[in-house]
């Protein structure tokens, strides 16, 4: 069995832990099959292939295909091979959507048909096993595709994406333990009143989305309560964030735990060719995707 | 010249500072007249008349009147007589409405065409004359019905308001500067996962408004910032809320600042028997209204 699942931005700006959106043309392949020995084994080609455990319990792919053979009391074994086409450790949900592949073959492997709720709870195993939080934001975009907006107990709620242009530009930075780091830059409370910005961008985020409204989509992208803690892991973040909105982007922020940083705007291309050069007057080299929301998620390819 | 602006519920349960929805069959009436003396006189009737200041600074309708006169520099004064049809002090916005009311007759009665925003900003200089905060959620509805969503500088997106059923059980329980006394129930810093679920509910019914989704509207009545805090304020609070959700109701929370206790669901009658008799339980007498969100805002009658 061979599936694709698509990268994702998580967050968005102002959806921490909620929001998350498929990405077109980004993703990774895994190919599944079943071994009769017992376990999980891991192999691990493409993007950066090197930085991924092949351990089944600290591979995201790995930790989900365990997961299931203990819950659906499977009496084979797994191998599994991944070609990551999500660069890991940049923000673009690299480890969700091997987990939401990994989901999505196992059940369909087996023959199951769990509930959302249920997939959802499953993928983000993977993320627990790599990241030591269980976030679905990035697993639920990835597994279902679209804008989805993360609740409680593995509630999702799922859109048709906006149509807009996306630009990700990628750093050359590197952390350990990214995800972790990102996490430990956010304090246990924050103000009530970045909180209200917050719920405020929020909303009107997710009724751009559902109303199709580009423009106020790509202008709800402002956050108070993230993105000025993270921005000092990402060099010049302001710089290349002013960049950005110079060259007429509606908004820009960083995806999920960074280090990458996304805008969205009418021309992606000439935003993206600013905010490679901010990066370069910090000496920082970097990578351009130009993309944009994807409806399909993970899928048989 | 005559204007009616009707009542709102502000917060909704999720969006504190952010949400309101104007409201049907509940809302003031303004008369205003050009006098030759400069300076605002104001006169009031109707429901509670008695607890509203008629001194014009302290009047959120003559303050508006007040702040008119001088920045749209008016050679004459003006008298009002607010007819109050939404009770004062419960939390169903109503310094809001008689506001809304001021700062749409004397827009009318000048030939004055403000921008949206400019307009909001008129009448929120009515909250922050009688509540001591410049909030424009409740106003906001009342100017432009619907549900309305407040962003930074007075700057709302409205959307058309949900088809849905609403009960608000208003308890027969008093407070002096019951606004002031609302916000200081809340933290300067709350934590970041209750604001993170409090972006979730609130996205979702964004969402649910933009997508006329009544069902996920009603279940989106969560909140973990603002009525865990103010429940206090509510003798037997818990009690009303679980009565409401065992008689089916989708949602309920708290109405903008409390008193008032508002629900959601198919049943409205049923349901507000059921709070009526939770509220009885705890000795308290209380009133109910029967209504829905209303499309229109403040309008000449």
């Amino acid at each position: 069995m061979e599936v694709y699942a698509p990268a994702s931005i998580a967050n968005l700006g102002p959806g921490f832990d909620v929001f998350g959106v498929a990405l077109d043309d980004v993703g990774d392949v895994l190919r599944l099959e079943v071994v009769p020995e017992r376990g999980v084994s891991v192999s691990v080609g493409g993007l950066e292939a090197d930085s991924i455990p092949v351990d089944a319990r600290a591979n995201s792919a790995g930790a989900v295909l365990q997961h299931a053979a203990e819950v659906y009391g499977v009496g084979h074994g797994f191998h599994v091979e991944v070609e990551k086409g999500v660069p890991p450790g940049k923000g673009l949900g690299s480890s969700g959507a091997s987990a939401a592949a990994a989901a999505y073959a196992v059940c369909r492997l087996l023959g199951l048909n769990p509930s959302r709720r249920e997939f959802i709870r499953l993928a983000t195993v993977g993320e627990a096993a790599v990241a030591g939080s269980a976030h679905a934001d990035n697993v639920s975009a990835s597994l279902l595709g679209g804008f989805t907006m993360v609740g409680n107990d593995y509630d999702v709620i799922r859109l048709e994406p906006p149509a807009v242009e996306i630009v990700v530009v990628v750093p050359d930075v590197h952390y350990e333990n990214k995800t972790r780091l990102a996490r430990s830059l956010l304090p246990e409370k924050v103000r009530l009143r970045e909180a209200v910005f917050n719920i405020g961008s929020a909303s009107r985020m997710a009724a751009a989305v559902a109303l199709r409204d580009t423009v106020l989509f790509g202008r709800s992208i402002c956050d108070n309560l993230v993105e000025p803690r993270r921005a000092r892991m990402i060099p010049h973040f302001r710089e290349v964030k002013q960049a950005a909105l110079d060259a007429g982007a509606y908004g820009c922020s960083i995806a999920g735990g960074g280090p990458s940083v996304f805008a969205v705007g009418e021309n992606t291309v000439e935003i993206g060719k600013a905010m490679v050069a901010a990066f370069e007057d910090a000496g920082i080299e970097s990578e351009v995707y130009l993309t944009r929301p994807s409806s399909e998620g993970a899928r048989v390819v």
